[in-house]
């Protein structure tokens, strides 16, 4: 990756110090984010996750300095990608304690990865269980043992389903999950794991209830998903991806037309034509 | 800090690459260790814990790397101080999923913190309670923000006292705790959770053994911390430290000579003379 891909405090540079409670503790938050066009979707919705997990971690987020960082950036990278923010605790000296507030503001670019091929969403279900945590629950941490460690279990070709320590439904390896039980669309509650994605927000906000649904946020246990007619999984990148199997234990057929999430993926696509299907 | 302290796979660098697993996803641990006369007087505890950590985490460890970066960073520092390693999972394209192995080896040199005043340990009790996690539970790894949240709610001149969400008491912020119940030296179980110091083990397993104890290990409640008529805290740089008081719940007088915990002290100074009290 060339330097101009890569910024720390709005200038070029490719690596954070070791003295960067980021490197150390895992001190920080990241957004990754969908560049269309020179413009950042759903960066709203971003910023607002951004705020939130630095108050939970005593971060300090200067607003103007993160758009002045953010809009150098944009102005240097390509205009379609995606668009990584790293924000740390920033410097300081050895141990826990936070001494200073001199937060580290790291941009980074990407090409898109490789579109998966429709129908290619299969989950696994991950053993590794994910521990409760009501305050780091929701955001967006840098602290990701516990996926690193779940996707050390999965299968080439599989994304993984994690559940949490009381065998209820969290999320996917890297996006929301949701379910449609016939009746209503549900997505599990995120107050003791999980991330709370940026695209859930959206459809749970805006998308359904623009199509009169209300979406029903509640803890799922494994037994509801595996009962599902429709399960989809969505992240910020990726949109909404329509789920064909757990492995061993349920498969699903995504109608293109007329089912229910298809409706909700050309809302969101109308919505925002970024997300196309 | 200038550069000659810090190196990063055998080379002078102060940094790690905003693509490394360690920065993105903390995938990674760390040694903090005691450099007296040039020499690690407890390097082959860290170096297993080191291992240990590795297997768990997925992480390539390669001795003979390890052993040429830590003489080269020996041969260049001062020869007493605090050395640091950081070991990651290295370089990796975006996502949970490692796709190759390729750790980063980061070695960092410090000078000695100013040294405690005695009688100047004293707890506090923090509220941030440790989830379990039987996976993390022991290893040194880079997912800090237990540690970071509980060490933001204490009070100046304060070290912290960590208990799990059952309530035990696990270990201080950044070291372990033994307690004398009158009969028996015990010290909290830590396969749930904690860090199992390379202290801790040097006095479970050589220390206390020498002088005919044996230490008890196992849950260890609140109130038996209180009604400890001993305590004290030890880790690999500042060795043991007696704890006078845990803030409004109890205080303990140490006797210089005579208590049990003086003897303790006596044995490690006599074998590591490095670990004067």
């Amino acid at each position: 990756m060339s330097t101009t891909s890569s910024f720390v405090n709005g200038k070029p540079q490719a690596s954070l110090s070791l003295n960067d409670r980021g490197v150390n503790y895992g001190h920080g938050l990241f957004e990754t984010m969908y560049l269309s066009s020179g413009q950042l979707p759903l960066w709203h919705y971003h910023r607002q996750r951004l705020h939130l997990g630095a108050d939970r971690l005593g971060i300090s987020l200067d607003s103007s300095r993160l758009d002045t960082y953010l809009q150098q950036a944009l102005e240097a990278v390509p205009s379609d990608g995606i668009l990584k923010i790293l924000l740390t605790a920033g410097l300081g000296p050895r141990g826990y304690r936070q001494q200073c507030r001199s937060s580290s503001y790291a941009i980074q670019y990407f090409p898109f990865p490789p579109v998966a091929k429709a129908g290619d969403l299969r989950l696994q279900r991950c053993n590794y269980a994910l521990p409760h945590n009501a305050q780091l629950a929701g955001i967006k941490h840098l602290n990701r043992l516990d996926q690193v460690l779940a996707a050390d279990e999965l299968k080439e070709g599989y994304d993984g389903l994690l559940l949490d320590v009381d065998g209820n439904v969290i999320e996917a390896l890297s996006s929301n999950i949701f379910l449609f039980d016939g009746q209503n669309w549900l997505t599990p509650e995120l107050d003791l794991c999980g991330v709370a994605g940026v695209m859930r927000r959206l459809l749970c906000e805006e998308i359904m209830p623009n199509l009169g649904l209300h979406v029903i946020v509640k803890p799922v246990s494994l037994a509801s998903l595996l009962n599902a007619s429709e399960v989809f999984v969505c992240n910020a990148v990726r949109g909404i991806q329509p789920v064909y199997e757990l492995a061993g234990l349920a498969r699903w057929s995504f109608q293109p037309s007329g089912s229910e999430t298809a409706i909700v993926m050309k809302q969101l696509s109308q919505t925002y034509p970024y997300f196309r299907p």
